[in-house]
């Protein structure tokens, strides 16, 4: 049906007679003649329709927005002083001998313009039109483009991509699952995954020795930030590896990928940073690097002062005071100081002190602070030294629990960053690693896992149960512009060393046995010490893109409310697919009949 | 840990210094000194280990089958005289200097050997041992081999691959659906997808041109011969081209897929046959063009004949006689007609009526049938001539309605193809086509859709609606060794078709706009022509491993109950659970508290 696609065609065509299938993008009658531009998925073309054609004419003039047209026509230039510079095809034109009308449309709900301007929900519930925007396409074709990518790539370092099931059991990643009812099997329900983990353990047990996967996993989660109930994991996992081989491995994969499709050169190697100083530093475990703002704590030169406020957390085993320096910060204005002490407070912070260095070299009196009488001089010198603040800076504290103090003034670093235009261009990408094996759960008086239960500690087994609170693991997650685009981790390959693990975890001898005892089962039969990692594809194509969500580099994604306006998922059933299933509802809708 | 693959050490490695890591599949002491076959992904080596290195001889002492070792070692030629042809590796061997052991193994439930003889639901359980076995290995990395060549051939043909969501509607495939219940959305469900089908056409909607996805299924069917609740399809869709450029673009692929991975030659092009054909020729609309037997119509010879069983058939237009002609077929015993009169049974043949020819020259003495006093010589002779029946061969006759006919006389074709030796070595492909588009649902009175809704047909939209009972489709089958491997159509591009076939298949107007509302919708936006495609990935991969089911050539396939034996699922929820999706099981286990 066509010879060529839109976007391809150039003054290499001239003359020759070609065929092209696309979309009316715009038709426009000027001086007796009618302009289409033709539009594929490779881009558009400009078609011209001469009264001296008469039935192709006659047929154009019909023609309105989205219809979808054959044209056959020769390749010509336009004529000097009508090319258009910004279209790769703005140089020649189709002048066209024959059109066939191969479909009508009505006028859509938007135009398909890059910069219509449409709310989500109608995007969503038409998205066949809002997929046709070039800037959509681009994403799809990025996606694709990287997803390849990644595939060929670990085809080539020898991965097997291999299939694990999507009709599995409950995981442990901790998110609520979503059930599926069996039909044949009374009261029993699978679980969606949340990842396959666990699988993908046992495929290392299976001696598949390196797998990957490009994998659908399912999360039912209230959809806060950037969420999806169905998202994509590359997932990989690999045998008789170390970290640092499955770290220097992964690195180098995204460091082509990023040279290969966006045509930058990511560092050789990845920086890396311990949890510990991640936290000390940017209040982060995935820091932006971009953002030149460090935290500095202070905590010791507040222990001895009167003042509550600092020395409650200075002499708290888990409290924080922390200084941040905001270069030329005097400038902000009390409403503006206001404004980031009501930001801070959504992270729980009680306060935002600052000290406004108006004049360095001017002592006290150059000082502007609301605190600066409740703190003894020598620890003002001190703290205006160790930060290194210069004349024109101001520094905000952060005194209380240590959490409460990261939070906020993580946040905030991030926010002063992007609102002083601090955020340096391009590609900081770091790895994070020696992150805790545990936290402490205080509500439920119990260790819960950091990365998740599978998770091998860096020291030994008696070391663990002696300190669980002190011991770190051997899990590593990579950050991009302070975004975590991959996480993974050694996993434990001996049954004792993963008893006493659940063990911590509060996941004792027959829960373990009935949630985890496949697994357990499994590292008895010869399990090869192995690690492994996944990468988040769409957080991971959404910073390449540049786009603002997940959403916008997914073809059809749910709405916040996990809701997919487009086909009305989901959407009730019959009351004979219930009963087939052996559940019935709770509140069953009044018109409908009793089961 | 390992500086080369174990099955990968050759006469080239010659006193080279190696690592190795892998499982141990056999240890012998002989002479002593120890032979341990050390097996990883690639294969077996044979390490040595000699007294004179004692720490190393002390540790594999202590080594059972299945442990996970690393071996340090030199490559040596072994010993002339105890070289083993039958393996890659057999005319070397690693003279160990080192070994640790890096997991022990309890001995496993079967041996880790192609022969073991165990039981499924063993084998499912301990999946992660089976896998291990060499020919499970290699079907894993066929498959991968497959699905690596397939995405290629397709990238490279301009298909996007493009991810469509599992969390969707009720598709309208036919089969029952797995229903996932909405948290967020009070009464509503989400469908797991039968296929992709109406998201692809969507994205043909779109403008994305060409699509492909390597994407997960679900029916939630009962599981008769050899499905699988979940199973992959090969999914295609591309727009602008008609039935031969796709089957055209299809065949090359898989033609070049055989000849890449088995190479073998399929022919070009593939043989292509109507429905109308293979069901008069095989019974059967996806032949297996292997087995060189064939029916032939025989009802006008009958139609006069007073015996009833010939001649109510003979006179029905919905009935059917054939002849299957045996070569040699008189050596079949009495008792063995019996067992297939009894086979055809089960297809609902009331007999199995024979002529054995025992001398084609003798005239009626020649011939050897309970029937012969039933029908006139001059039929007889006629038949005789049509089946071009030789001495010493066997007709069978199918007489009744066309279904059981062709279901009864398709399966024994089939039958005796394969007992008496006649099916020929090698890969027969063929292409099915102009399928009827419906198919008479005679207990509902009204049509069904022999492929699906959405098939384009073959005719005016008033020719369709005047006799829908003519009407052929556009679709096409790809058929390998009487297994249907891919099928596929052009779809309907037009609103107004799109709801005349909706109305012939009785879902008329609120119905259609509740279920496919969002399809009619989209079809009058600018839909362009296409057509598409869906190959069985795992029953493609099961033929060329020539494996026996598709569950050999899944990674965790669950049981023919839909169960997975080896993390136990599906299984029992708690009732927080169900409370939270508003659900409740019809019948609690009793132990259960009422909620």
């Amino acid at each position: 049906m066509r010879s060529h696609m839109c976007g391809e065609i150039n003054e290499q065509h001239l003359d020759q007679q070609i065929e092209l299938c696309g979309w009316c993008h715009r038709r426009r009658d000027h001086g007796g003649v009618i302009f289409v531009d033709l539009r594929d998925r490779d881009g558009l073309v400009q078609v011209v329709f001469d009264p001296d054609q008469a039935e192709a004419f006659r047929l154009a003039e019909t023609v309105r927005s989205e219809f979808v047209l054959r044209v056959v026509g020769k390749v010509r230039m336009r004529p000097a002083g009508t090319e258009n510079a910004g279209l790769p095809t703005g140089a020649i034109e189709v002048f066209a001998t024959e059109i066939e009308i191969l479909n009508k449309a009505e006028t859509p709900p938007f135009p398909v313009e890059n910069d219509s301007e449409v709310n989500e929900e109608t995007r969503l519930r038409y998205r066949y039109i809002d997929l046709r925007r070039p800037v959509m396409q681009q994403r799809m074709r990025l996606r694709r483009d990287v997803t390849r990518f990644l595939r060929n790539f670990l085809d080539d370092s020898g991965f097997y991509e291999i299939e694990t099931p999507f009709l599995t059991k409950a995981t442990p990643e901790g998110a609520r699952d979503y059930l599926v009812p069996s039909r044949t099997h009374e009261n029993s329900f699978f679980a969606l995954p949340q990842s396959p983990q666990l699988y993908k353990q046992l495929l290392m047990i299976s001696g598949m020795d390196r797998y990957y996967q490009v994998v659908r996993c399912f999360r039912d989660e209230d959809l806060r930030a950037d969420r999806q109930p169905e998202f994509t994991q590359l997932d990989i996992e690999t045998s008789f590896q170390d970290e640092n081989q499955i770290m220097g491995l992964m690195e180098r994969m995204i460091r082509e990928l990023f040279a290969n499709i966006l045509h930058v050169k990511l560092p050789d190697p990845f920086p890396r940073m311990n949890y510990a100083e991640a936290m000390r530093r940017f209040a982060s475990d995935k820091p932006d690097l971009r953002i030149p703002l460090e935290l500095v704590d202070i905590a010791d030169l507040l222990a001895d002062v009167e003042f509550k406020v600092f020395a409650g957390p200075a002499n708290d085993p888990d409290g924080r005071i922390a200084a941040l320096r905001v270069p030329g910060g005097c400038e902000l204005s009390r409403k503006e100081i206001d404004e980031l002490t009501n930001f801070v407070a959504i992270y729980g912070a009680k306060g935002l002190a600052y000290i406004k260095v108006n004049d360095l070299d001017a002592g006290l009196t150059g000082l502007q602070s609301p605190i600066l009488k409740f703190i003894p001089e020598p620890a003002i010198t001190a703290i205006l030294a160790r930060t290194g603040a210069h004349t024109g800076d101001l520094l905000f504290f952060g005194a209380d629990k240590s959490s409460v103090v990261n939070e906020s003034l993580g946040a905030l670093r991030i926010k002063l960053g992007h609102d002083r235009g601090l955020v340096h261009e391009g590609w900081q990408p770091l790895w994070v690693t020696d992150f805790p094996m545990f936290e402490r759960d205080e509500k439920n008086n119990r260790w819960s896992a950091l990365h998740h239960p599978f998770t091998a500690p860096n020291c030994s087994q008696e070391e663990l149960v002696a300190a669980p609170g002190k011991a770190l693991s051997r899990a590593y997650d990579m950050v991009l512009n302070g975004t975590e685009i991959g996480g993974g981790s050694i996993r434990i390959h001996r049954t004792d060393m993963q008893s006493a693990v659940f063990e911590l975890l509060g996941i004792s001898g027959e829960e373990a046995q009935q949630k985890f005892g496949f697994l357990l089962n499994a590292l008895k039969y010869g399990c090869p010490p192995h690690g492994g990692l996944a990468f988040g594809l769409d957080r991971l194509v959404m910073l390449m893109a540049g786009a603002a969500s997940i959403r916008d580099v997914m073809a059809f994604p749910k709405t916040q409310s996990a809701a997919c306006p487009l086909v009305d998922a989901p959407a009730p059933v019959t009351d004979a697919q219930l009963r087939e299933l052996g559940i019935r509802l709770r509140k069953p809708p009044v018109a409908e009949t009793a089961s």
